[in-house]
């Protein structure tokens, strides 16, 4: 059985190591290629995807599975190895449950239909994507149809965010979660909005450039094991558990910008440099879900970054790299700055409370698509009414309406949208159950002191990788099911005091 | 046919596209990886670089290009898909020659002797690789063995260096270059040496990157299918004939370090950037043999770069960006610096003249071992001996004896070294033909103008690829064999000048 285990993780290390170089791939595309090496590199990134996923499917993986399937359920629950093979038993099952004719279909329609989206928005027209939707749905639709489900999206969430949770627990979630949200947001909308005219200022960009690396240091982003460059859309990417890099952008005249983003990217990338180096390699070595993902950018940028106690340490020290543009704004200016709250259009500038109601609008109607009770053709006005009840503002046109986000138009519909909102719901559970087991995290904060935080995650979150699905992970790191209840309370607490409600 | 033509191609994309993943693999490695990445990444390089080798060997491949032999022949000569059934068969049976268990055996050996160099060196202890490289001359013989061949080295040479030159041929011409360049050295170095204090003052590395950026746009490297990077040991990789890039140091007490570093690699690369882009993807989109790139470094760095003409144009330039330092240094002076001659101990730091006598050395070596004329034990001696006859300096140890390349300890014995040479030799003879087609090419030179050489390398040597070899490519674009001529005239022409010869 142990010759057997070796060859399996051996094989299992091959996809590893190839959807690393894929990684890499898109990397160097969005960091330093120079425009004449586009052609070539869409092609080198996909065929290096197809052979990771032939190594996936290949049946000497599944023999091997079926081999060593009562093996692994003989080892201890919590060892590395049994649930190497639960994962790896799982991700196999996923992989080959959908046939890769379909699945390559459905990647060339995902493709030609966003070529045709970059043109629909700027001419803020939706009838020239509509016919490529009603496919799109359809696609879904089969897709589900693969495999077992309760609810048709639930394929599509497990598949796509690798959430292991149900789509009505999702909709339980976030049916409470909005009813609670949209009377605060109502509430906070009609006091006299923030001022950040402060951070509106001309800020170049080398200085925040160095201050954003001195803060990610300062929270424990590792530059020994990963680095950090420029792109148009920052993201986070590995390519080894030694190696785990984040882009990031600025904007000479938005300080939040450039700042926040390297914060939630270094989020991203703590996670995965905490989990256990013994992983490496294995299907283990990796965020566990979207939702959990999101949970640790959210975190550190949100529930740290935006925080009082946090700019108590770091705000003498931004107003000396400005010292011109912020020596007459005091810290309690900044601060309200930086948790302005105002009800938008866009989800991607849109604030920390006011956030979650766009994912869950999009969450909402990717259901009722699936379910076939709202059609593409009425898309668009369904998506406005639901802008104005939540939000209380609406494109007139579609431009930034439905055509806004690229997910639809590169994707599927279904499994998109729902790790946005549940990271933020999961940042605020974990951080109580951290504060629980150390009281002393707040006043740390204030020293720019962030290991005891940094290190009850990485104990109790990082340190796992995949082992353990979303709400396993959950119920052992806070001993309580996920729940909206301290991210609640984290909201009222916050924005009750910042607006005097 | 044509569909098994296409088929083929296809097949053989993916190569190229495989092959091309394995140096960006490499060439993040040498530029922005992080230290923490450096496990996972060989292993990344190793896989990728093992797909590739299984695509080409693949016997689908090999059925392929036998249906297709006859047809291939019936093609005219010049034809495009004449050359790359051509490329691809050669390609094929020389990957399929050699049994894939003793290959991944030989490297795990280079790989083994690599560490132990990287020990020996320092400690100038040549006993701890002497077992090493007896291991080695077996492996390089035997895997000569796996060939027909007139002389053990041919193979050699041919895999590793690609020349399509017969062992015989090369020492025949190296033998004559030796006669002539040895009392040449002898005669220089009597006079009293050139000065190059003026190179050892303190430039900023800032400037001399921009500096360098300059020039070599206006050689024409083209930075919208390429760029540079900075790296320990500057080299030219390709992702595609759209993205050919190139890495390059500098030594801030030193200028010629970096500028003829930055001249040669983008030498390398106007080259790739040159093929035509309807080779892209196929077997012909390269380089066609060491020498030949090399004579492309060479000639745009030593022939062009280190010229009074091209120095006529941008020194005032050059003046202007190192005001401090360069003020009281004329033209006369600097270019005298650049091309002091001055018989050394290590190759990679030899000027223009000597350089070719290092690598013949190491060739006249590499021959004898493999002839069984000279044991491993007796190398060191060996070496010595020839520097003393050849370059009048020796070192009393090995450290900057024998051990000093890296070649021989990561690689078999054998094919190494004579690309550098030839390419020498080759950057004249191309040039005089040059020259004998576009008399201007000085008067341009002296204006900064080299649209016409450039012009003429790509309609020469560039576009073709690896369409014709070595020699079949130099008799075309010189209507003369492979001839040492141009070159000693070059040399006795710059040098006797120099040196008042």
């Amino acid at each position: 059985m142990e010759a057997k285990l070796k060859e399996l993780k051996k094989r299992l290390t091959e996809v590893y190591d190839l959807q690393c170089a894929a990684s890499l791939l898109y990397w160097d595309q969005s960091t330093y290629m120079p425009s004449g090496g586009a052609t070539a590199r869409g092609r080198q990134t996909a065929l290096v995807e197809q052979l990771a996923h032939e190594k996936l499917t290949d049946p000497a993986v599944g023999r091997l599975l079926e081999e060593l399937q009562s093996y692994g359920e003989s080892l201890p629950y919590d060892s590395d190895d049994a649930a190497i093979l639960r994962i790896a038993r799982k991700n196999y099952e996923r992989a080959t449950k959908v046939p890769s004719d379909f699945m390559a279909a459905m990647s060339n329609h995902f493709a030609d239909t966003y070529q045709v989206w970059t043109q629909a928005r700027p001419a803020n027209d939706f009838s020239m994507v509509e016919p490529y939707l009603e496919k799109t749905l359809e696609y879904s639709r089969r897709f589900a149809d693969y495999f077992e489900y309760d609810h048709i999206a639930d394929p599509l969430i497990d598949y796509y965010a690798e959430e292991g949770l149900k789509t009505e627990t999702i909709r339980a979630l976030f049916t409470d979660l909005r009813e609670q949200l949209v009377p605060l947001v109502k509430q906070v909308t009609e006091r006299k909005p923030l001022d950040d005219a402060c951070l509106r200022r001309h800020f170049p960009e080398q200085q925040q450039w160095d201050f954003g690396v001195k803060v990610i240091k300062q929270l424990g982003y590792d530059f020994q094991r990963g680095r950090q460059d420029k792109t148009h859309h920052p993201f986070m990417t590995k390519f080894s558990l030694g190696d785990v890099r984040i882009t990031t952008r600025f904007k000479e005249n938005d300080l939040g910008e450039g700042l926040f983003s390297t914060i939630h990217e270094a989020g991203h990338a703590m996670y995965e440099q905490g989990i256990r180096m013994e992983l490496e390699g294995t299907p283990l070595a990796g965020g566990t879900s979207s939702g959990v993902h999101e949970s640790q950018s959210r975190l550190w940028e949100n529930i740290v970054g935006r925080s009082r106690g946090f700019w108590q340490h770091f705000y003498p020290q931004l107003q000396e790299t400005f010292p011109q543009q912020l020596k007459n704004v005091d810290l309690d200016t900044f601060y309200r700055a930086i948790n302005r709250i105002e009800p938008s259009l866009i989800r991607t500038s849109a604030d920390e409370l006011t956030y979650n109601l766009h994912v869950m609008i999009r969450f909402d109607l990717e259901l009722a698509m699936l379910e076939g009770k709202l059609a593409i053709k009425d898309l668009p006005e369904a998506w406005r009414e639901r802008y104005k009840s939540d939000l209380g503002v609406f494109d007139s046109g579609d431009q930034d309406g439905v055509l806004q986000d690229v997910h639809w138009h590169f994707g599927p519909i279904g499994g998109m949208f729902q790790g946005y909102t549940l990271g933020n719901i999961l940042s605020a559970q974990y951080y109580e159950a951290a504060l629980k087991a150390h009281p002393e995290i707040p006043d740390q904060t204030r020293q720019g002191e962030f290991s005891t935080l940094h290190r009850w995650l990485r104990e109790n979150i990082y340190q796992h990788g995949a082992k353990y699905g979303a709400l396993e992970l959950t119920e052992r790191a806070t001993g309580s099911s996920l729940t909206i209840d301290p991210y609640m309370r984290y909201l009222k607490t916050k924005f009750g005091e910042l607006y005097s409600l």
